[in-house]
């Protein structure tokens, strides 16, 4: 399974790719960070992120995407704009029909280190183990990306066919739906 | 001047294009309201959202399009549905080289009924006035999304000028850097 993880945020938006299935040793496939210019316009900060994600989609092919689900209740200030930049990565996805999953913070730092209230340094520790890397990955949306992918390849194998399934009959149905 | 406003929202985005300028008598071009399922997963209603602002675009071809500002203030439970759907508004408009203006509620209250703090109904009232209809657009979504149209064209033409050739110049900008 290649999951494309999404870290969502309008100046850096962390993304990572994993392989792997439950239970064996998970392959890094690519790791960054698409930036965008703080005193550009929002449409065109958009646009870029929208460029970003595709080139990540093109070359990676994933089969899922997880995205980091976003609350309002946290942050106010950058919230909006990571809920912005999180429709763009949702919207990349869902185009080309790839299941898009959402998973919280606390599901992912307790998917990667077993606790849901560990910080950073712990994420790029057990990220760095977990992919037999020789450092962290840098920044920490970077990593934050990567643990998403993982958190997601480690859920039930099932749920995620069954996504996949109700995915692949939603783009089909869209096509029809289009033609006709 | 031809306009494009966009009321975002997830279960209802309204759309409203009107034509003219600054003290002349307004023109009512087309209005309507994109729709997604609220069953629906969110890549799929985002997908949704992007085909019918699409549609939208293509068929009257706006010069600018004013989008509502979100903010994260108020209504916490819808708000990070209505910044998404005004992400992927947003994203169509900068895709084109088109200039997106944020307008906030009460900027629009106050361009159409002289109050920032007016309710639906003396929005409904005036844009029928303004656009002389039969009886106010519904629902109120469709309204709220002229008004955006409507406050847009009243605002300083020079100021209109000079965001759509920086629209222009990062358009080509953007160009020449995928080519690169």
């Amino acid at each position: 399974m290649r999951v494309l993880g999404v870290d969502p945020g309008l100046t850096r938006c962390g993304v990572g790719v994993v392989e792997g299935v439950a239970g064996r040793p998970l392959t890094l496939r690519g790791v960054g960070v698409v930036r965008t210019p703080a005193d550009a316009d929002l449409g065109s900060r958009l646009v870029a992120i929208e460029q970003g994600i595709e080139q990540w989609l093109d070359e990676h092919r994933p089969e899922f995407v997880a995205v980091e689900r976003v609350f309002s209740q946290h942050n106010v200030r950058t919230v909006m704009g990571t809920a912005q930049a999180s429709a763009v990565a949702m919207l990349c996805a869902a185009r080309r029909g790839i299941p898009v999953a959402l998973h919280t913070p606390s599901e992912v730092k307790a998917a990667v280190t077993g606790s849901g209230r560990a910080d950073k340094a712990q994420i790029g520790a057990m990220v760095t183990r977990l992919l037999r890397l020789d450092a962290p990955p840098k920044p920490a949306d970077a990593a934050d990306a990567l643990a998403l992918a993982i958190c997601h390849i480690w859920r039930a194998p099932a749920q995620n066919r069954l996504q996949q399934a109700v995915a692949a009959h939603r783009t089909a149905y869209a096509s029809k739906g289009r033609t006709a």
